[in-house]
């Protein structure tokens, strides 16, 4: 068998697996925005009528899960595989989760990268012929994330501007081997890249020089160009890192900049407590309703997408270290 | 193709995938015991020259890595991929060592079942074609786990008889789809079980019945039993864990004691300070070395694995829920 390896990160997928329903929650600031209209279920308030944050943050991840099995007109009988990440330490989001369902679990940690780093790892495991039907989650809140990373949310600390907002939102992505009108063709799997940002606010710097990374190995790995996509997204680089990805990718010979879209920009647009811009795992998680919607209408044929995951825990920020981070890409297509 | 999934959560490998070398790194403890001959480095004190535990473990991590890859002649060019976890938040070890290296990473959160979870899935991916040779990896450390899970060492808290001690050790393994003497044929993923342990000192008892629902569901997707197996192994469930786990496959009709070792015991055979035996991930991770000598002595030629994680967090803990566990299996054979 040929290996589907090609260069340094890329995987060719030969069976294309499908994309067969998405489920998303999203918080209350999240569905205020202008995207609201494309999410399943609205959170009326950060408890979700839970006792604690987190265990909000695990019935978001449960509920969406839940959708997407209904939109496909599943079971979870009918799921061979949960592979999902969030942001909690021991991502306890997804393996509480995962208790409530009968399917096996494989529990992924890249931070902010879990959506497309589950979606990739789980159509490698289609493609090679392990399952017929995996479902993939990511999650993050606002309030579990803030006070695990940062101050208690009491304390009303001022944020500075380069400062991201955690989106609170949970998506579920079911995939399979059936035809379908959407497909993942390429994964690039991203190596871990430090450049030396110690800022816990400026996260989309310590991020976009992971996603240049990523895209540039893509761009070589696969022979093509910017131009080849209707638009490449990034998970949650926000104002500033988006702008340091262009002049990354600049240097690499790559103009991205009028093609390029950011999920955690998009949420919250316009929104001027979000400062830099959205993040956390939910940012791409979410969009994936308004992506997919998208794509079935026509708007957009080929995208290359890569969530970005900052790898920093607080103890090594405490004892100095710099963020080391990752981005993990696919490429999604319609196939109508 | 067929699928090359059986009954609900084992995956048979068509291309066996092979060991190509393993390399660890022991604590003292670990190396003072009567395994001691097996590991191929030997920490001399906690801090490993470094000036945190923390940053100590990541040193135990990328040492393995490099001992591995000389142990097999290769160079950090030959690898594809590299999977691996460990206890720290935000699998810190791991994600760290990572940046280290040039190949892409995969970051998996399985708590202590991190070693044959990573043997397991990277077994999948040069199975399915992905990949020619990956590094899969898993440490703890007695002092991060220790501060991170329990409490600070400084106040020498004390333990009663069913708490386990964290391993230090890290080990990783290259696999390779090139022929070799010892190659893995099963994969068989583990479902999240919460038997209602909410002691966070007793989880041997926590973790056991997710080891039973592994063997069991592997015995019944392959049409095996446990006598097909010259020794059935599980990672870190102690004595109180092993003793519950006898109890539980009994009652499943599967008689498996006569020929169960536990990778936390056997470590710390004979030391009256341990209680009720080793646990981390560290444990079935340094185990490694041992294991695949008696494979290759001709001692054992079908082992069935699974190390086992308990997959709460001190939040979880403190908010008063119960522990989560998973089992993840591998089945190794000689191929002599």
């Amino acid at each position: 068998m040929a290996l589907k390896k090609r260069g340094k990160q890329t995987f060719i997928l030969q069976s294309k697996p499908t994309i067969l329903s998405v489920g998303t929650v999203a918080g209350k600031k999240e569905w205020q925005g202008h995207l609201g209209e494309y999410f399943d279920i609205k959170m009326h308030d950060a408890l979700y009528s839970q006792e604690s944050w987190e265990k909000a943050e695990r019935k978001m991840m449960c509920k969406a899960m839940e959708c997407a099995l209904n939109k496909a007109n599943l079971t979870e009988n009918d799921i061979d595989l949960f592979l999902a990440g969030d942001l909690l330490n021991q991502i306890v989001t997804s393996s509480f989760a995962a208790r409530e369902f009968a399917f096996p679990f494989m529990g992924l940690y890249g931070a902010c990268s879990a959506m497309t780093y589950s979606l990739g790892l789980s159509s490698m495991l289609i493609d090679g012929g392990f399952a017929d039907r995996i479902i993939c989650g990511a999650s993050s809140h606002f309030c579990t994330a803030e006070r695990q990373y940062r101050f208690p949310l009491e304390m009303g600390g001022v944020r500075p501007a380069s400062a991201q907002w955690t989106a609170t939102g949970a998506g579920a992505v079911v995939l399979g081997n059936k035809a379908g009108d959407i497909c993942i063709s390429h994964v690039t799997t991203g190596r871990v890249i430090d450049y030396g940002i110690d800022d816990v606010n400026y996260m989309g710097a310590a991020m976009a020089p992971a996603a240049a990374n990523t895209f540039t190995s893509f761009f070589e790995d696969t022979n093509t160009l910017p131009k080849d996509f209707d638009v490449i997204i990034t998970g949650d680089l926000g104002k500033y890192g988006s702008k340091l990805l262009y002049e990354l990718m600049s240097k690499n010979g790559y103009d991205i900049e009028s093609i390029h879209t950011d999920c955690g920009c998009e949420l919250y647009k316009n929104d001027p407590h979000v400062l830099a811009g959205g993040s956390g795992c939910g940012c791409s998680a979410i969009y994936m309703s308004k992506l997919l919607n998208d794509i079935r209408q026509g708007k957009y044929k080929r995208v290359l997408m890569a969530s970005t995951g900052a790898l920093m825990s607080p103890t090594t920020s405490f004892q100095r270290d710099t963020i080391p981070s990752i981005a993990n890409a696919i490429v999604l297509e319609s196939v109508k």
